[in-house]
């Protein structure tokens, strides 16, 4: 099946909100074997909307709209999709008793714009929302489905996940499936990998597709298969995964759709190391993103986010001549962080980082962007310069990159 | 101005990369008073591409595109650019020096899909891009401006603020402005804030709209100007920002439109403050947070991660027994961990957590999504308990924003 999807909200089109609902949906879509083929975001103006309803329509058979549901008058979804479907706002005892019920769990009190949460189209099914106040709404038209579904990702995940996909895998009968495989390859370029998987692209039959998906020092390359009958689709496409395995060999550092981050734990885990991080720049990102990891407790122990130097110096146990001579960025102080926090926190591995993150710190010979990273594993030590860019976010989001890759490097490597 | 935005990525549409373009996009158009319409999400097909381009130039007299400029098989928009604009492939030499350039100073050989990145339609401008190989594509017809750029988006980002956008204001003249105010308010639900403000609603001049974003305990309210005459348009919100100032008081604990961390460092700077985080379930995120903001390093200090029970003991000074009868997730160790990181790092602040993130670890007692929160300054001590939910990723951020906002009160009302 294929499904569309149109976001609702100003917020969204002034940079104000990312829209990550979307991508949440197309995953869950993908599960169960259906496409995602477009996303249209719009503003909250009735004929935007209703023209998106309009065009969405015109291509596929099912629509999931997210958002302007709130109580409040910017939010006009609702008035909208009884103007496209043909229908009034109707006061709905049932929703008003949810609402009722959730307020009161919640201590809070009912007004005017809570209450006009329960005035929903009278040519729709209304879904409970068990999590908010906004209703999720369910119409149809010409054998085609639209759901409305708030844009608060907690509050659209639950009714999607517990109400909506099985309503629609009901609705809509399909054995069409939808396979994908990821790996994840370094030393290799995106363009120099795909130079080298030429003869391998060439001959992939036509339900299987090759995509890259670069990053500075690792490419995810994914394998999708499209078509029906679910064996022989999942045949074809082991045939590729287990070509494109003998061609890259140990160059495949992980076998899973999953981050850098992901790919370390892993690593840690089957050969039973733990981690620790000590970090300047980056602030924390790293053991963030290693600790959003399910279950990285059992590998993952602990950090020092050592901005100040006196704690590089007091908790870590950094020389102070050391920061004094070299300064805070620089290969002694970074080897000596990844070192003091692997004996402080008691690990078998350690990553280390401190750089200018910016705008401000730089100088002529540190100028913002220059980060040295060093990782750890037992005696092993390595350690490296990188110098990014001038942009604060993007130089501590390519250090944590870089950090985690280096010690993918270490503990495939040595 | 009204500009729309396409990207172009399968990846987009199988949930396996956020879109964040846009996003950065929409604040850069919004800066210059241009307003980002519409944002469609397409797949790597012809057919879709076109419609989509045809579709927005049909509305709009700008249209900027993302996405789908690598060097290989799976990326085709400049095939299909062609399509649309009537023109072929050749080879543009000065784009190949770039190209080759770049490759020289990566240390990286050009190979035949490299090479590929210097063919270009010949009926576009080529705009050179310092940062990546693929190139930068600005194509006319009918008056109207398509600039096709990569989806990196270290390479978009570079190529809007050095190039892209002086063009388009250099082209297109045009003195609309656009004005936004956000201010973050506490102490009210969305629904109670937009009763207590109908009023303030109703009399807004046409100009003047009020958007209401909400977040669990804040909401962030947004007063968005809209007209030619950029004077009388500052006047005629700033009169309004007053009236709302007046209505909501002490309510309003920042006025710039930041995160709950910037609004943090905010008053910590002001109040010439120090801050630590010691963190078990949020993993570093709430020091990450912190650390996002520019000049964070002059109030932020550092953190712990306190993972494992031994390094909350250890490094943080928790109280072995407390752990042993209470459990890591209570009262008392969170409390402990901020006391501990508050002498360990020497800050006059800190903010500790210690929950359940899941999805394993949960108990009958302390079910999944179990959070301690505490923060102290100085003396003072507050700490408090939630249950969020089952998800691991939204525990941890729900956590972080909790103690984040938890750290707002106690700098405002004590």
């Amino acid at each position: 099946m294929n499904v569309e999807i149109v976001v609702i909200g100003d917020e969204l089109l002034i940079g104000q909100v990312v829209d990550t609902n979307s991508n949440w949906i197309a995953r869950e879509m993908n599960k169960i074997g259906w496409e995602i083929t477009e996303i249209t975001t719009v503003r909250d103006r009735e004929t935007e909307m209703l023209s998106a309803f309009e065009q969405a329509f015109s291509r596929v058979d099912i629509v999931l709209v997210t958002g302007g549901l709130g109580p409040t008058k910017d939010d006009i979804t609702k008035q909208t999709l009884c103007e496209f479907f043909g229908g009034k706002l109707v006061l709905d005892e049932s929703v008003l008793r949810d609402v009722e019920e959730l307020l009161a769990k919640r201590k809070l009190k009912m007004n005017a714009s809570t209450r006009s949460q329960a005035m929903v189209p009278d040519v729709c099914t209304v879904i409970q929302n068990a999590v908010g106040t906004a209703p999720v709404m369910w119409f149809e038209k010409g054998g085609k489905v639209l759901v409305s579904m708030p844009g608060v990702p907690l509050e659209m995940k639950h009714v999607m996940v517990n109400e909506v996909i099985p309503r629609l895998v009901a609705r809509f009968h399909d054995d069409s499936s939808i396979l994908h495989y990821t790996c994840l390859v370094k030393n290799y370029t995106e363009s120099a990998l795909s130079e080298f998987l030429t003869d391998f692209e060439a001959q992939l039959p036509e339900c299987v597709k090759l995509a890259y998906l670069p990053n500075p020092g690792v490419v995810r390359l994914r394998l999708t298969a499209r078509g029906r009958g679910g064996e022989n689709l999942q045949h074809q496409l082991d045939v590729q995964i287990s070509k494109l395995n003998t061609l890259l060999g140990d160059n495949i550092f992980c076998h899973q759709d999953t981050t850098v981050a992901g790919a370390v734990g892993l690593l840690l885990k089957k050969q039973h190391k733990t981690i620790a991080t000590a970090e300047s720049c980056t602030g924390g990102n790293i053991a963030h993103q290693l600790t959003l990891i399910p279950g990285s407790s059992t590998y993952f122990k602990g950090s020092v986010v050592s901005y100040a130097n006196e704690v590089k110096e007091r908790v870590l146990g950094v020389n102070k001549n050391d920061i004094e001579i070299y300064g805070a960025v620089s290969q002694p102080v970074v080897e000596q962080m990844a070192r003091g926090v692997q004996r402080l926190v008691d690990t078998d591995c350690a990553i280390a980082v401190s750089g200018i993150a910016g705008p401000g710190g730089g100088t002529p010979e540190k100028p913002v962007g220059t980060v040295w990273i060093a990782v750890v594993c037992g005696d092993k030590l390595y350690s490296e310069m990188f110098v990014f860019g001038n942009n604060r976010e993007y130089n501590i989001e390519r250090a944590t990159h870089r950090a985690l890759l280096a010690m993918v490097k270490m503990l495939t490597e040595n």
